[in-house]
């Protein structure tokens, strides 16, 4: 049965158990459809600057928030960054796909990817500024999405 | 079909979160309920100080913690308050609802608010404290609704 | 009805939060299971030091890492440590229960305990660090529970 996700957080740990469990129930054969709001929108930015029309605080935004998957912080320990440095390292060792591989492959199972409008009208995040097959939709999608799954996680 | 929400949080974004969910909720026709526990408590204090008896480990809390949904901080990117204001800004120039209006929208669209009652033992946070309409629960009530829900989350 | 949760985080707060509700269910007669992941393994661990063979970074993340229930630190408010300590002195006062009294209980009404191997690998805890009770388990067996639950949370 269908599952839903919300993906407030921008830590790379948490985007991280969200794509896990999203791409588990996908291979099980469960309809999945993950809805990226607030600081989870950052997990799905373009590593790369894409031209936009922003205005001032549009733009600081858009400077002071970290640019796609392979930026987030972790929600511990991150340590300026050297404590995700730490982590990536050892997953790369322990074979655990990094969150861009995990991004990479719920697209592949068909995951829905829907980002909230409202959060990117209010972060002056533009649409191709995220990455491809990304779909926007407003909280009455979710609620409708939500209404047939069985399992409804916040993250 | 009814919805539950736990709001654990007390950062304006997540407690924002929660609201955006429970009034296009009840806005689609669904029940729902929302309990405040921990932190998601000071959302749900009034604004100006009321006179109660505390003993001084509470007075001590309920000083160092925000009091009411205009004092909550941002859960990222806060910067001693900077980052919120220029997020409640960015947010009124966009024509989005302050937390403020969102718990108001909430209560008239009969979204049932709770409040945990062993938070706010712990907490020492009183029943005059806490703005209008809010009513007191423990977990036996939270769980009754939630077996009674299709949506249930903790924020 | 069954109900599964997710502990992710690793704060005190939020990991009694979790105990609380799954003791409420299971005292209710529900099934309930709780899959420990990231940061939230750090609750299970035994308070003494477990001779395993591990390699550096294994043993500096152990090291890094509140080792069990009684260190785990509050998300709000910690100062150090300071704060919690705070909040166990009231908890204490107020009759209620602490999260290794939690634990306890949960494990005497059979609440199911399952720790996430893929965190446990890359963090490099092994089963003789947990404490007892513990069953190791996958996403799967977690999406299978869910499937069976009628709330499940994400903490």
């Amino acid at each position: 049965m269908k599952k839903t996700i919300i993906v407030f957080s921008g830590d790379m740990d948490k985007v991280m158990a969200a794509f896990i469990i999203a791409n588990g129930a996908a291979a099980m054969g469960d309809e999945v459809s993950m809805f990226f709001t607030f600081w989870g929108l950052n997990a799905l930015r373009k590593a790369k600057k894409v031209k936009v029309r922003k205005n001032f605080i549009e733009k600081l935004f858009g400077w002071m928030m970290p640019r796609g998957a392979e930026k987030l912080p972790l929600s511990k320990m991150n340590f300026a960054g050297m404590g995700k440095q730490m982590m990536k390292m050892i997953m790369k060792k322990k074979n655990v796909n990094s969150l861009p591989e995990l991004i990479e492959m719920a697209r592949d199972m068909g995951v829905k990817i829907l980002a909230c409008s409202m959060s990117m009208d209010v972060m002056g995040i533009k649409k191709e500024e995220l990455i491809d097959g990304v779909e926007i939709a407003g909280v009455a999608t979710y609620l409708g999405e939500a209404d047939e799954a069985n399992v409804n996680l916040f993250i």
